[in-house]
Parts: C-alpha cells; sequence; structure tokens
C-alpha cells in the first residue's frame, strides 16, 4: 500500500509539475490537475490537501534534481571558475522553470507561509554551501587567491539573488518573459566573469 | 517678493529635511512642519500642498548635494579605483540620509507615484553617468583594463541597487537598523574590492 501512495504522490506530483510550469501557481487549478491524472478531486485532496502543499512538492522535487545536478557538475575535474559558471546558470534555470519566475514572482509567492520561508532559507544554506565548496576547490588547486574575503561566497549568493529581486521589482505583476530573461542573465554573466577576475591569482 | 518666496521655501526645506531624516517620512507631519518653521499651516500649505511634494523639494536637494559632492570627487587626481569607492558609499549615504531607508523602504515609497518613478530613473540616469565616467578614466589611465564589457558600468549599478533592495526586502516594514546598515556596506565593500580587483589590470 504504502508504495502504490509513493506511485500515486509521483504520478500528481509529475502532473501538476507540467500544469504549474505552463499556467503557473495561480492559474493552474486543482481540478485540471485531477483530470489530468484521471483522478477525482476528493483522491487528489487525499494526498495533497491544498494547491499549496502541492507546489511544495513539486517545488522539492525540482530543488532536489537541481542538487544532484549540481553534485554531479562538482563531481568533474573541470575548473572551479567553469564550476562556478555552471552553478550560475543552472540556478537561474532553476528559478526560471522550477519558480516560474514571472508568474510566481514575490507578488504571489510572498513570505507570509512560514513553509515558504523554510524553503528558500533552506534553498539558501544549500547554494551557499555549493558556493563556498567551489571557492574552496579553487583556492586548493590555486585558482582563486588564498586571501580572498571569506564572506565572498554569501557576497556573491546575495548579489545573484538581489540581481533576480531587483529584476523582478521592476517587471512587477508582469510575467518574466524571455526579453527579460536574457537581460537578467546577460546581466549575471558580465558580473560573474569580472569576480571570477577579481578572485583568481594575477598569473591565471 | 520672488526672493523672499524662494527664501521661504528654503526655509521649510530646511525644516522638513530635519523632519524627515528623525521621524521619517510617514511619521513626520506638515503641522510639526509649521510650527517649525513659525509659520501658519495655510501658508506652508501655499508653498507645498502636500507633504509629498515637500518631500519632493528635500529629496532634490539631497539629490544635488550628492552630485555636487561626487562631481568634486571626480575632479580630485585620486585613482579611479578610490573614486568608485568614494561613489559606493557616498551613494549608500545618500540612500541611508537622504531616503531615510528604513522608513521610506519601498513600501511607504512605492512606484505607483509618477514623480517618484521619475525622480528614481533620473538618478539611476545621473548614478551610471559617474560610474561610466570614472570607468572610462580608468582605461584611459592604465588603470582598467580597456577590454572591460561596455555594460560593466550598468551591470555595477544594478549589482548596487538589487544587494539594496535585497536587504530591504528581507527586513520588510522594519527601521534600517544600524546593523543591517552596516551589513549592507560590509557587502558592498567586499563586493567591490573583487570588482575593481577583476577589471584592472593584471601589472596593477
Amino acid at each position: 500500500m504504502e508504495n502504490v501512495s509513493k506511485e500515486k504522490e509521483q504520478i500528481i506530483i509529475s502532473a501538476a509539475r507540467k500544469r504549474f510550469a505552463h499556467y503557473g501557481f495561480s492559474k493552474a487549478t486543482m481540478d485540471e490537475i485531477a483530470v489530468d491524472v484521471d483522478m477525482g478531486k476528493a483522491s487528489l485532496y487525499y494526498y495533497f490537501p491544498t494547491k499549496e502543499s502541492l507546489f511544495q512538492a513539486v517545488l522539492n522535487e525540482e530543488l532536489n534534481e537541481f542538487l544532484i545536478e549540481m553534485e554531479s557538475i562538482l563531481a568533474t575535474d573541470m575548473p572551479a571558475s567553469s564550476k562556478l559558471v555552471e552553478l550560475v546558470k543552472k540556478r537561474l534555470e532553476f528559478f526560471r522553470q522550477s519558480l516560474n519566475l514571472g508568474s510566481l514572482s514575490y507578488h504571489t509567492f510572498n513570505d507570509t507561509n512560514q513553509l515558504k520561508r523554510k524553503f528558500f532559507s533552506d534553498l539558501e544554506s544549500k547554494e551557499l554551501a555549493l558556493i563556498n565548496r567551489i571557492l574552496s576547490e579553487g583556492k586548493s588547486n590555486g585558482e582563486f587567491e588564498k586571501r580572498i574575503d571569506p564572506e565572498s561566497g554569501v557576497v556573491l549568493l546575495h548579489v545573484l539573488q538581489g540581481l533576480r529581486i531587483r529584476t523582478l521589482k521592476y517587471i512587477k505583476s508582469l510575467e518574466m518573459n524571455e526579453e527579460t530573461f536574457n537581460l537578467l542573465q546577460s546581466e549575471m554573466n558580465i558580473f560573474l566573469k569580472i569576480f571570477i577576475k577579481g578572485i583568481s591569482k594575477k598569473n591565471q
């Protein structure tokens, strides 16, 4: 029984992922998701009592995928600087696709809910751990200056957060369209290139 | 008559500056300001029909002072990197004192008002012009790489904006206290040090 439940849960999460990705959190409905998985509404609510709880499950799944992907990048022997570039690229994609940047933004997805706040604070500490591991690696293998400020990792994370939040603030309730996304990505790339040069040893 | 008006306006603006600086925009009242300048409420409203218009005048005055100060820094012969450090320091002070970061934040001071939006967009273009002049100077005098991305100035500005907006978002309606301000300042300093190293020539 336990396994059947897990399986059904997984089917619901997969269907919800598609709905949320296509229509955003506000527009996707539990009714449609129930139809997608060929399930009565009552059954769906048995597994996920609210749309929010289902959304939470989707986010957790996508976060795990992001973290697994990052672990496999960290395990390669590419330079630490390239790992940083990959991290920034993947996390922006994660924010765009998984958190569905536009429709969620921080208007819909405000911080009143404790669960969400916990999600974001977990995400932040996991991202910070990844960044700090890459920075340590670069210091050990001689790519980065040993004397860079110990807070460089947290500042890097806050800059990335800041650039995203700033962009979301200016586009407001509008969807994060392709153009805005590309602009944000290009800003992050320009910043990151300078940042990497700024922490690299001079003989690199 | 014209001069007397200008003089009175100036007296009101000076008094309002103190009130806004001490109590923030929301808590300062027109009544108190009228008392401060020993003027009837009707006379005060003759000069400034709303608290917002008075606030606007205060902001404009403080912005002008900031710009004059920056011009005098740009006119010195200190290295371009030190000018960048000064710019970041002065603009953060400007945001703290003049825009009274905490009590205004972006909850009170939202963007619905066209005048305010204009103010911020003017401010942004003036700041960008200052940054780009410093970057050009550094490229000309051999401090900075000539090949840095032409968008580096705008990215620098957006990072500074992003760090501030991110901090304000997290402290929410709370006042920007000394501790938060110091944290923000320290993040900006760590970032700027890396940024400057990242755009500097290697032989520097």
